[in-house]
């Protein structure tokens, strides 16, 4: 059998629908075969959400078809009783803990469970979700868990909070310390990387470098050759309208950062186009072409990833000192505790962090 | 049989595909079914390019499949000889001309022929391709001719022949004295308008305004009103990621342009919501919502439609005095003169200006 990885993975904000997608993940064969899951969470929330699940039982879909290498659950190991929750540790008990060899819920005791309302914003939630998210970059950089998979949590709720990060992959940066860290999201047909994101439509120029670009397109390609165990083929876009049209639209930002970037990339033995015109990379016949497109804004990559692979993605922090995924989907405050969320960009989250831990373990991950 | 307008097709650039597109669109029996088209071109480069296109006569494609609709090629009635181009007339023959009723090339005698090469940008096709197009702006200014098809030009050939306007839109809008107006991408599956088009990414946010997206809102419902016979539904995108989440990024362009414009255009009695997220507008499940997304910058619309709609698209500029189409693609310069270039976008765009024509003869084109 091979080696289980210990994959953390973050409750989310309580009011949305990760409570009950990390709920799921923790019974899922298939995430069960690939990795130990440890939920960080607040225990009495999730005991809540079980709870309230059981009421919408008749009504949520049956478990999606299961992956080909699927084996049989093994509930006798892996959980110990009926509970759907299974079984919680408080923080000193997880502090003391030795080998993690089942699925876990950690009692990160961050929330008042009863004041929590489904679907709705509040610092409450927000400090709940920051909390365990902070519990469980302090175990990866321990090295007591072999990487963290996110749920979504909600911007505003963050914001209630006093968190001074609009997003997870700020709050990664800045808590494990990072110099250079960049998005990407990755699907089957499409994996882009960012190397702006949540800054407004305005400020995206005053923030472009020729270092910055250089950092993302070294990340991204560094990223890919290990996934795929072969050098990966780039692309990069420019900023302006037809990448500008050699300086017909613009501030000739293509000749002041993309270009230059290309050519450090290139010296340093990356194969990357660019830059290319934003309208035409993600068309079918260009997109095939590239293993990752780098990107330079959110929605320059957000438009394209989304149209192909809505809901279904991975997110991934590159750059960190610690593996870092998530969902590629939103808290879905409207359907929240309804049991009806699709749990499909979770497990994917949790795979490719498996998969990027065992390649850690065989030494074959990036420098 | 109905009433076949008469649409006038400029040439384009003369080292592009665009006039062997238009070589095509003179003998194809599904454009001769919908109007009479006359070309707007040079007649010696015309005449050169159908020479060289005999000597690539095998390795071209077929004709592609005819559409349902389509009737028998009436030969005898429309080309009275065996010559590819067809008849040509001088301008001052075009200027005595009455009724039109066959194929025509209007011979703008513009370029030098021989010195032409297939695939080289130069100043000498800029101002050949910019002349067909002031020529067949005139022809229908002055109602002989009901609406303009255009072929693609070279932006840089235009800058190197000294037209101060860098694109079709931009020329059409100042030599017709239109007030507002702005381009729409129109194809089966997704249609789009945009606020913005080809100015620099960062010139952007200055260009906004609650009048100017009213202006883009209204043209756009007012089309596609006389397009579908019914009051279409409309999305509109915010600027920022996640359209600002209130604030969180960004200028609250959001609040200060998208809004406001949301709301005057609700009190006109248009169906419309936004801001909409960029990121989620066009996923599959909500674009179906919308007759047509309006954009505010180049890229928030060419992306998504050249994803779902490459070279098959139309583009058609809104709030015109006149009516004018075009293909959705470029120059291609990499394949000119080869007559391996697809006709289908130009058949496309020569058919809704043909029934945009018509509608305007019945009486029901936007006021």
């Amino acid at each position: 059998m091979r080696p289980r990885p210990v994959i953390g993975i973050t409750m989310g904000d309580p009011a949305g629908v990760g409570p009950e997608l990390c709920l799921r993940a923790l019974r899922e064969p298939k995430v069960l075969e690939q990795c130990v899951p440890v939920l960080f969470g607040d225990a009495a929330v999730i005991k809540r959400v079980a709870n309230h699940l059981r009421d919408f039982k008749n009504t949520a879909p049956s478990s999606p078809p299961c992956a080909k290498t699927l084996r049989k659950p093994r509930k006798k190991t892996r959980t110990k009783n009926k509970d759907e929750m299974g079984r919680a540790v408080s923080m000193a008990e997880w502090e003391r803990l030795g080998v993690v060899n089942e699925p876990l819920v950690v009692d990160c005791a961050a929330a008042d469970a009863e004041r929590i309302e489904p679907g709705k914003v509040s610092a409450t939630c927000g400090k709940a979700a920051y909390a365990c998210i902070e519990h469980s970059i302090q175990a990866a950089l321990a090295g007591k868990i072999a990487a963290v998979v996110t749920a979504p949590i909600h911007k505003e709720a963050l914001r209630l909070a006093g968190v001074p990060h609009p997003g997870h992959t700020e709050i990664f940066t800045a808590l494990t310390g990072a110099r250079r860290a960049c998005m990407m999201l990755r699907s089957d047909v499409l994996t882009v990387s960012m190397v702006t994101t949540h800054v407004g439509y305005s400020e995206v120029p005053q923030r472009l470098s020729v270092e910055r670009v250089l950092d993302v397109v070294e990340l991204t390609a560094e990223a890919l050759q290990w996934m795929l165990r072969r050098p990966p083929r780039l692309g990069l876009c420019g900023l302006n309208p037809h990448a500008g049209e050699h300086g017909l639209f613009g501030q000739r930002e293509e000749e002041r950062f993309i270009e230059p970037a290309v050519a450090q990339a290139r010296a340093k033995g990356i194969i990357i186009e660019g830059p290319l015109p934003p309208d035409t990379a993600f068309t079918p016949g260009l997109r095939k072409r590239f293993d990752a497109i780098v990107t330079l804004y959110h929605d320059q990559g957000h438009i394209p990833f989304k149209m192909l692979a809505f809901e279904t993605g991975v997110n991934i922090t590159l750059g960190l000192p610690i593996i870092r995924t998530s969902v590629d989907h939103g808290t879905a405050f409207d359907i929240a505790w309804k049991g009806v969320a699709d749990p499909q960009s979770l497990y994917a989250a949790i795979r490719v962090a498996a998969e990027m831990a065992r390649g850690r373990f065989a030494g074959v991950a990036p420098a």
